[in-house]
């Protein structure tokens, strides 16, 4: 039986246009992040279990990680995520190296997902984090990197929402509606599903939880808070008014920046359970029709701590080259990457051409010109569109009297501008070129 | 117990100065391939171990290979090599487009080894590879393509070598000396180690083979074979000379390149028992302290037979990054990649310099400027070796007078002119920085 052609589930070959696709989004990525001077990173694919135990999420653990056991008995896991390798990174040099650290990297990471829209068992995050900066300037200048970087695309305030919300109030509030650890946890999960389920069946699980009525309105109305005024009020009425200092010199920082205008308050945004004790945010796509977060991110008190590292604050986000294709793609901000693009098409038509131009081929490419050459005697009239095909700006053509001539002719297939220049006068030819 | 900082054993962290190193290989490697008109591809990480078994080495899949079975129970693998990867996908497509196909990768790949010098379990391989050229000329390019990527190192004909051989020349030499397959599998073998073991027990594993005495003699004149001429000759003597027909074609097109001083005959290059059915090469380091393989290849007559599609005939290459690094180094041709580069510090020296600059730094960046933004005072005589360890080319200054002015100083540093110039006037600034 032959073998089946598909790629393994969940997962995606990368033909040249869909890699051009990709390579499109990731070299934003590596300007954006350069352009904020942060500095590339990366780590290994796999990694201990141990790490992923002692810092991530069960869930992920138990039902979404890769994991095996090596052939030397050690159990290793290919990454799920990017934050325990960089804070075993981090831990590893941060003595050394002058703060903020602002590091950057693009893994492919390995969730085993039912495959849906959005979702594949592999994709590649944009990770972007700073460590050590003094105040709020750290979360300030992620935020503005990420929208930056969202920016870069031509997209802008009507195209997203950067959804923001601190973990710090959220504490306080769940705190001040009970004293019971298991019941915030609780609390918290509803949140995090709160807009993904009916309102009925949250009311539902909201009566379950065995909150006294008073703190069940306190939390529905926390909910339907919409604006940072409603909830400093909101605060300041539960008598928590303390716990949003951090989040107002925040906020008052980035109010006076270009970029408030994406930001908005949203009680929901949580980010589940993960490492966050900060803010924490979402950005998300304004299309109706794609209403879904493109990135998260947060500020983190201590992610050294396993590794019995001092506390080093932190802020970062994770944004998956999946969801940012599909909220490229919904609002037209895509290019098109079907073609490739060359500089010259080298062709001849006559057999002796191959030998005549190998070199002349060679050469262009020492002058970083990017050249086809043709492997085969190419018929005049087929040259064009082979031209357009292969998204050559420049056609160079060789027959019997090129041959006899020892020339070659050029052409701009822009301009139609050509020209006959002699084989010997390489020079004039990359004149030719560069005009 | 804290968690171990270190990576996976026979993995590497890829610090910052570590991922500038790598990626300048990898900017040299996309950007050889691309001037030869090859198209970028990229394939998943896992594959299913069957497409393994059907094209890789036993040794390959029984010693070296990462497999496990999913929660799915499919028994897959972390791509090992690209190869089985880039015939599947060609298989796929190869009906639909254009031929010759020219596409490149810069795969991570995964094999349980033992670590030394140049021997890790992660490493990225530069993948050329080009299906249905005419004639030898696939062959040719490839190996142009090889010579032009080491060329634009700084590399030269003192550095590296290009042993080359034909598996056809090869296994028309061994039936010759012997019927017996299983002997010529032997022998195969035995060349491939001929150079790591001493002359004694070379011979004595050949006299264990069986073969007759004339045949061992041959054998050993094999080996000691050292031009393309002697090659030729020997073949003649043999009445092979047939054998070399597509050998000699493939020779005399390249004779006449400028590449071809870098070409030698090695009969100990066979490239093991893999898919190769045509010529086979490896690049030598010529350095005497580092005499080994970095790049290694071959053309293949039918990749694609295990899927069944009809034969394209194929020529590539596969190039590690840990072996081209050392190198690159062995020779002094790795330029210094500790330090980072930026355009512009920005610094201030008053705490209101974080408000009325953020924007500045904002706006430098929307200009494609790499501005590293300080997120507190940063006193003046700090400013410079600051500017020093970011390798920034600027840098921008606002103390108390400039403040009150609403203005910045902005200095080149190389040519240490400086300017006073008005926040308002951005133009200016970026006049300046443009200068």
């Amino acid at each position: 039986m032959a073998l089946s052609k598909k790629p393994y589930k969940g997962t995606r070959d990368f033909l040249p246009p869909d890699k051009r696709a990709q390579d499109y989004l990731f070299e934003k990525m590596h300007q954006s992040a350069q352009l904020f001077g942060f500095e590339h990173y990366d780590g290994p694919l796999l990694e201990e279990v141990e790490l992923y135990k002692a810092k991530s999420g069960e869930e992920l653990i138990n039902d979404q990680i890769y994991s095996f056991e090596d052939r030397g008995k050690r159990f290793v896991a290919i990454r799920p995520e990017m934050t325990p390798t960089l804070a075993r990174m981090v831990a590893r040099v941060h003595r050394e190296i002058p703060k903020p650290i602002r590091w950057y990297s693009i893994p492919n990471l390995y969730r085993y997902e039912r495959p849906q829209r959005g979702r594949l068992r592999e994709h590649w995050q944009f990770n972007c984090d700073i460590f050590g900066a003094p105040g709020r300037t750290g979360e300030v200048e992620i935020v503005q990197l990420l929208v930056s970087f969202l920016e870069n695309f031509g997209a802008n305030e009507t195209h997203f929402e950067v959804l923001i919300n601190d973990r710090t109030i959220v504490d306080s509030i769940f705190s001040s509606l009970t004293s019971n650890q298991e019941t915030i946890y609780k609390l918290y999960k509803l949140v995090d599903k709160s807009k993904k389920i009916p309102e009925e069946a949250l009311l539902k699980e909201l009566g379950e939880t065995g909150l006294e009525k008073q703190s069940i309105a306190s939390f529905k109305r926390y909910l339907k808070l919409s604006s940072f005024d409603e909830l400093f009020d909101f605060l300041n009425e539960l008598n928590l008014s303390e716990a949003a200092d951090n989040f107002k010199q925040f906020y008052h920082v980035i109010e006076g920046q270009s970029i408030s205008k994406f930001l908005n308050f949203d009680p929901t945004i949580v980010r589940g359970l993960d490492y966050y004790t900060g803010i924490v945010f979402e950005v998300f796509d304004k299309h109706p029709d794609n209403r879904r977060a493109i990135s998260g991110g947060g500020a983190y008190a201590n992610l050294l701590q396993i590794f019995d590292e001092p506390a080093l604050a932190g802020v970062g986000f994770g944004l998956g080259d999946v969801t940012l294709q599909d909220f490229l793609q919904s609002h037209g901000l895509m290019p098109d990457c079907t073609k490739a693009s060359n500089d010259v098409l080298v062709s001849y038509q006559v057999t002796e051409g191959y030998q005549d131009l190998a070199e002349l081929a060679l050469n262009l490419r020492r002058e970083n010109k990017k050249t086809l050459f043709s492997l085969e005697p190419l018929k005049f009239k087929k040259v064009f569109s082979q031209a357009e095909k292969v998204g050559a700006r420049f056609v160079i053509l060789y027959g019997e009297q090129e041959k006899d001539q020892h020339s070659v002719i050029i052409k701009n297939l822009a301009s139609k501008e050509q020209e006959t220049i002699p084989l010997k006068e390489f020079k004039q030819i990359i004149k030719f070129l560069n005009k």
